[in-house]
């Protein structure tokens, strides 16, 4: 099986899998409970926060672990909207976000906020400018993508964050689902408020993620109750897949230490045999992330290719898997400006640092087969 | 070990992470990838919808799995709120809810919504006629909970379900965090349009839970996104997570069936062993719950026996986990107006179908001993 699927999701590592299930059986204790159970339980709480806090190079504080990049994404923004609407009710974000950004934005319009989509240029990216036209005096929020999922252009967060790091309250959120431990960014440097990560595409388990929320920002939590995580998410925490999601930043921050060209040699690899395809136009610009390639087959239908690779066990996907039940173009390609042929014929692929050159070459000729096939047909 | 904290959390089966671990390894792939490791788990998904519906008798669209109690609880609350709040901003509960209830209410009267907490009566029931009272023409919400977390009190939720279902825009929440498994509630004849539920007080795991909530009523999700479980609950599914849950409630429901008397048998042995410490007081009314005892050692600091008690591996708290950290009294045996000698000194023992007779017999020894010790030490 060749697995080229994973900005939509990772397999979880067994090291990772083996961690959730020790702490599971062993940690089961409620961290707040006031005997020895409750004890164990909450020293090996503390130990998950003070290591995701160093591998993030902050502090143990600014960690709150959530169930998802969905969560973690809508409690950084509705939490600033809501807390700090009496300082402005105006956002800002781009117009090729994740939707669990862009529908966040516009349930809070719903609220009475209004909000700014930003458009980007032709190759995907948000321009300096173009975010500094749309602050104002009223705007608590700016939140911009590190890494775009369907695309995998790199947004200028640093740049932003140093626009924005005078305004004290235009408070700043990075959504870095799909750039950790791919693409370097240096939280403190880079002047960001909020982060979020999702541990399913690092090899990790589902429902479990991370908001990286700066000391004396305040939130409106999505969750109220008992008190847990400095009172920012209540709820009994979920142990056992915080043990796991630090496990997974840990091995993919190691990965990424030690093979820091692989991704690179990977898309480099895999860019020169598609260039070879006549067929083919590739979507993602030359200077975006090392794991996401975007490449459109005009005339042909993706759904019809990623059918074909799949009988030969080769899984790639047509946009986001999150969007894919909507049988729609992809908005971010759309947003780019692409005609409609290449819109509508786009198709992802995603690596991890488990794949291998050996992989993209038996892809290729695989995608060579299936277009040479079906260029028959149609003709 | 004797664990008798079992309304904190409780033990994962072995069965329950083994089917979380099997569904980890097997079907990592995301539901709404377009290929055949979307498709299995997709099934797999849809499977565990249609499990959890039938053993709650109701129907699979009308399921939301969550990442728990704490989640469950906040999503009915801010989202019948903020989605209803045109019919009106007027909201009614009580005052010995869980504070993921009551924390997410006091956070909607800063939104600009009035609460009304009904009070409870000596015995911690919410009488119906309370309830009435509080009801107005712009109430659009009631939220009582079946089973107390530290009284073990069983609310009348029938009876105010019945007094609600004609109202057409006054919805009714239970939080049956604690009574599922337990207690039986049967959420179509008691008129429930949103229930909530939890998986590790059932020995399922941690950050997995359940938001039942009625056909045509509508909510403003917590997240939005890629429009995920019918748009009410975004975010990649936590497959393995949610085949958990369901397999945690079918375990529990099986139990409930095959001894049906156990709880009771336990309760009822404990109480009379309790009845005969002369130190002793009860506080957990005759007709509550069977898994729930609650009872005072008045002139005694609580945490002094549950460290004793710890000492011989038999683990009981002071109060409800999640309200533990704080060191005040407990906030429900103060709404029942008990006095301050007994609220400042309760213990609560929390059953399982896991304990056995020989446990309590086994904790009446050593409580027996703990206190003539003690009282020597104070003599
Ligand atoms: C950029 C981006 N943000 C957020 C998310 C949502 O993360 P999760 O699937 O953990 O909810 C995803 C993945 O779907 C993503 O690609
Ligand atoms: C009655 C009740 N409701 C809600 C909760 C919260 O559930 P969870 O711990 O899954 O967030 C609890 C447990 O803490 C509870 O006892």
């Amino acid at each position: 099986m060749i697995y080229f699927d994973n900005s939509a999701t990772t397999k979880p590592h067994e090291e990772v899998i083996e961690s959730y299930q020790t702490v599971s059986e062993n940690y089961y204790g409620n961290p707040s409970s006031q005997h020895q159970l409750g004890y164990d339980a909450d020293k090996l709480l503390r130990k998950a926060y003070e290591q995701a806090a160093n591998m993030l190079g902050v502090s143990n504080q600014e960690i709150i672990f959530t169930s998802g990049g969905t969560e973690s994404n809508n409690l950084a923004i509705k939490g600033i909207a809501l807390r700090y609407q009496k300082h402005g009710k105006h956002l800002v974000t781009t117009t090729i976000e994740h939707p669990s950004v862009l529908e966040a934005f516009k349930a809070l319009e719903t609220l009475g906020f209004e909000v700014t989509y930003v458009p980007v240029d032709a190759s995907g990216i948000v321009k300096l400018e173009a975010i500094k036209r749309a602050v104002r005096e009223d705007t608590i929020l700016v939140s911009v993508m590190h890494i775009n999922n369907e695309l995998g252009t790199i947004q200028p967060v640093q740049a932003i964050g140093e626009f924005l790091a005078p305004k004290k309250y235009t408070f700043f959120h990075v959504d870095h689902v799909q750039g950790y431990g791919k693409v370097e960014l240096d939280i403190t440097r880079a002047r960001i408020d909020m982060l979020s990560l999702s541990g399913h595409k690092i090899h990790g388990l589902k429902g479990t993620g991370l908001l990286y929320l700066k000391e004396n920002v305040q939130l409106f939590p999505l969750f109220h109750g008992g008190g847990q995580q400095g009172n920012l998410r209540s709820g009994t925490e979920n142990i056992a897949g915080i043990v796991s999601l630090v496990k997974a930043m840990r091995m993919v921050s190691e990965q990424q230490m030690h093979h820091p060209n692989h991704l690179h040699e990977l898309k480099a690899h895999l860019i020169s045999r598609l260039s070879s395809l006549k067929q083919v136009v590739i979507n993602t610009p030359e200077d975006a992330a090392p794991h996401i390639i975007n490449f459109s087959v005009p005339g042909y239908k993706p759904e019809v290719i990623v059918h074909a690779l799949e009988e030969r066990r080769i899984f790639v996907s047509t946009k986001s898997a999150c969007a894919s039940k909507s049988p729609d173009e992809s908005a971010v390609l759309k947003a780019i400006n692409l005609p409609a042929n290449r819109t509508k014929s786009a198709l992802r692929i995603s690596f991890s640092y488990q794949n291998s050159e050996g992989e993209i070459e038996l892809f290729y000729r695989a995608l060579q087969k299936i277009l040479r096939d079906l260029s028959q047909v149609m003709g």
